[in-house]
């Protein structure tokens, strides 16, 4: 049976640059330990995807409806659908004396950061040192090798996988995350960890915004997500624990 | 009639330090304007206490309670119930060094911060700085004038009232926060900009911790509290926007 316009399915997939063969990221483990990328801290596993989401490259979107659970393939997508063209303007000249300031002794291929924005160092010459702040993939032409695992028929473990993928939290507790369809509304009690993270509330937001996104434009019945965080009585506990509370001071509104 | 355990109140309060006469913190923007320690941010109005919270000073509770609304009061509170007695490990010896270091010549009576924690310098002898991390009115007897507003009935007006004590965000627009009481669970959905704050997550759970405590505790009927946000599917649009969408690369998943 194709795979269908609102479908959600689990792929594995190898993302390689096109004229180098260069594996740049996979959810094969093996593939990643082979090509030297292997993070430690990756579960590599099936990835799933809103078949229809509009985040979702056109050329990929429409090689994934002609295929079957089971089906390999490979996509070829053009710098400009990857990962851009490349930017001459993102190429900066930066006086020897800045890296110096710093104590940096600059090289060619020295990987640097500015305000959290990784370059490279492509050429020093003279008192000048290049540096190159495009994406490393920008200008490549890349391509995916697909497999299609299986379609997801179930709305909670749909909304399991959207998370996995959009929330951005590597150590929520998916088993732990309640989700409850009522009606319109995607309701999603995350693991109670997920209100100890140190990201800052506006991009945890950012995060939220990215899934709801992908649940109503791609689960039909959903209309509204809600994000819930509760906090429940504590049940009594037999001994007297107030004498024990330190009071603080008539109300502390810092 | 006289002020319940159960009743949450609206009072204006003024804490002075009892020796001094020294205004430290008031409801009243006159007072706080006439005592130097106004704070143009700060919304001056009466604030809103639950009467039998565990967090309040047993003192104060109990002088509440043999208060009517429009009674006035004041209630001395020796230093170990308001911030604490001095404590002498709280004083530390610093070289002189340190301060060069840093570029900063300390005098008697500066304001300094170490990891985040305020002191101020008492004494310099020599090549040693004696700063004193103690609150600055800890070791000190208070004492709190205190009016009673009113009596709060209406519970979403509670609740709002506790988010304004104890959810930490200033810019919050209580208006704007839906309050819904469904049997033994208040559900709050927060006003959007809510969303957008810098603080970290872990942070703002402690806030929400905090309301919710108050409100299990002080609010018979309800047992849960659910902090909720919510995202919803906007309207379509007449025109086509697919087509203005510039498409990710195969999956975002940073």
């Amino acid at each position: 049976m194709p795979i269908d316009e609102k479908d959600f399915i689990k792929l594995n997939y190898t993302g390689k640059v096109k004229s180098t063969g260069d594996v740049f990221d996979t959810t094969y483990e093996e593939v990643a330990d082979e090509a030297g990328i292997k993070n430690e801290n990756k579960d590599y596993k099936p990835m799933v995807l809103a078949v229809g989401s509009s985040q979702l490259i056109p050329k990929l979107h429409e090689e994934i409806k002609n295929l079957e659970v089971g089906d390999k393939a490979t996509v070829e997508i053009p710098a400009e659908d990857a990962f851009g063209k490349r930017d001459p303007s993102l190429i900066q000249l930066i006086p020897m004396k800045e890296f110096k300031k710093q104590g940096i002794k600059p090289f060619v291929g020295m990987p640097i950061s500015a305000q959290g924005t990784p370059g490279i160092v492509r050429t020093i010459d003279g008192g000048r040192v290049r540096v190159d702040f495009n994406h490393e993939l920008a200008g490549k032409d890349i391509e995916y090798e697909l497999e299609i695992v299986e379609t997801i028929e179930d709305d909670a473990e749909k909304i399991r996988g959207l998370l996995e993928v959009y929330y951005g939290n590597p150590n929520l507790d998916l088993e732990k995350t309640e989700i409850i369809i009522d009606g319109e509304v995607a309701k999603i009690i995350l693991d109670k960890l997920a209100g100890f993270e140190q990201r800052t509330v506006q991009e945890v937001t950012l995060s939220k915004f990215r899934v709801s996104r992908e649940i109503y434009e791609n689960m039909e019945e959903i209309k509204k997500v809600q994000f819930i965080d509760e906090f429940e009585e504590p049940e009594p506990e037999e001994e007297d624990v107030d004498t024990e509370e330190v009071p603080e001071k008539l109300a502390d509104d810092e």
